[in-house]
């Protein structure tokens, strides 16, 4: 074993697009666990969109990544020495450990981790499906949209590990399920393997008119639910098919983090339409994750709930694999593997 | 006692601006009421900025004003004549009148009218403060703002029926309530009549920074919750100073409704500040307004809801006095006296 741990730091903050000179690679001795701490050695990390908005030195609602520090993430990982009376070497667990090989955690605090369990659901699901990402889905739909049967709920970046939880809950509700992706390929697995009722390819669509026009096709009914994910042009599309008293639940406006504020073009629709607009952040909720995480994980157990996802292999790919994320080149929760 | 009935019609739907010429006076015989129903002669017509959106041939919450047909509108009045068993003439009733002097009406059904008590509450103020425009305000801070004591609510439109109600209100509940005004005399008014803590000015702001610099002076506490009833710039500088897990109320969008729809320029907002914004029209919630209302009226008959009317004389002043209405000239709740 070697007796390094690899990471990656924030050496610069973008601006305007992210790049691969804002992270640098260092090596760095692997800490030693004291006291009630545990060492983890990770096996995954997660890539997010929220990290583009944390490398930013701006007024957000988390406090900018620092420089010089390790990025910020979930990881899951193998515990190898434990002073921590609840956790044995062996057991397996989460965490947001960061982007680096090795972490020292605790039971409890800010650095805690909670064990979970690897034997049915594979471990890298827990930074997804069965994660951050999938409490997200079910708290956008649940909490803010709360759908009813027969409603027609939209979600952006469909294929990918917020949205395809979102749709595959929402059907699950009985309602009519229109997913938003990048691309054929996207499109047709959420239809195909997720179940989604349709899928409309905004890259295939010319223009914002054109947009509008294959988004009407496909919910000829208009739209009572919205999980956005983009914001930008296909939000705007969005907003001008809801239906009185509809429902969007803001989670991620990608389209946004470089560069300049896109701005809404009609908001005047929230008051014709009466609708809610609603943001929110999942780890603010966290009396819902219990609830959530039993939920998906027998879904996933079931076979009811599917996922896929962008592994990409060893630390020193985690840039790239995260710029690829920021531009939809990921199919899926996109993971780094470690180990 | 003249047999004829003076009414304005839509004569044409505006484009861009209203101006007269989209309005049209007219003579017809005074209508005669049929069983069940009474003859009312409308002492004060209401005006009130949604009549704007009903000009245009748009899909909106509610249908268009048809072309060649009164003006829909709010009333108060007295019963001529009556074949209705509950209502006697001399009695006073608010309605739906329209923009005429006469209508008929019954004591339920889409033409109906309800008694009001005019001894202790000046019968216009049914139009106002005691009506539709008070319980908008009651109803979008209550059920959609819910401030709690200590937060800072901004009313744009501060002097106007509504805003002057919701700031008083808010007052009540023991916040710091700031008011967004058109010009010095408003301001001083919703300040030293109203009780506001503070005012701003919009016009004294040449530019949007600037008037994000007077909000911040006047909020420094940032906003938590926002009763909008214009959009634009005022909305876009509301929406900046915006606290965490604030509340939006959007009830009008008044400079939207002439010409091309204006954007917000900062969606992303609603996510990094978790907010929640909500349109609403009042007439879809019609559980509260027993409520609203008996909370309104105790609080004019006690003194601690004050109003404001301007009062335009003669049904063929409306249309030059609801164009005012548009552009601010109007202090207060704008009503026409008829009688």
């Amino acid at each position: 074993m070697t007796t390094m741990n690899r990471r990656i730091v924030l050496a610069s903050r973008p601006s305007g697009a992210a790049s691969e000179s804002n992270f640098r690679l260092e090596s760095v001795p692997i800490p030693v666990p004291g006291p009630g701490q545990v060492l983890v050695r990770h096996h995954y990390l997660s890539l997010d969109p929220y990290m583009r908005g944390r490398m930013n030195d701006a007024k957000s609602y988390a406090e900018p990544q620092p420089l010089d520090e390790v990025m910020v993430g979930g990881t899951v990982g193998e515990v190898l020495a434990s002073n921590a009376p609840t956790l044995a070497v062996g057991d397996k667990v989460v965490g947001m450990g960061g982007w680096q090989e090795y972490s020292i955690a605790s039971a409890d605090g800010p650095s805690r981790v909670a064990k979970v369990d690897a034997s049915r659901i594979p471990l890298s699901a827990y930074l997804g499906v069965v994660g951050m990402p999938g409490v997200t889905g079910w708290y956008g739909l649940n909490a803010i949209c709360e759908p009813k049967a027969g409603e027609t709920v939209v979600v952006s970046a469909a294929s990918g590990a917020v949205g395809s939880v979102v749709g595959q809950l929402a059907k699950a509700k009985g309602c009519r399920v229109v997913g938003i992706a990048g691309g054929r390929e996207k499109c047709d697995y959420v239809v195909a393997e997720l179940g989604f009722d349709a899928c409309v390819d905004y890259k295939a669509a010319g223009d914002p008119k054109a947009l509008r026009a294959l988004l009407r096709a496909a919910a000829p009914k208009g739209i009572d639910c919205n999980f956005e994910n983009v914001g930008g042009t296909v939000l705007d599309a969005v907003l001008a098919q809801m239906n009185a008293f509809g429902r969007i639940a803001v989670c991620g406006m990608i389209s946004r983090y470089d560069g300049a504020a896109l701005p809404l073009a009609e908001p005047a629709l929230i008051l014709t339409a009466r609708l809610k607009v609603q943001g929110f952040i999942v780890s603010e909720h966290p009396a819902v994750w219990p609830k959530a995480l039993a939920e998906l994980a027998a879904g996933v157990i079931g076979g009811t709930i599917k996922y896929r996802e962008s592994v990409a292999q060893g630390l020193e790919r985690a840039p790239e694999a995260f710029l690829g994320l920021l531009t939809g080149r990921n199919f899926g929760k996109q993971v780094v593997r470690l180990v």
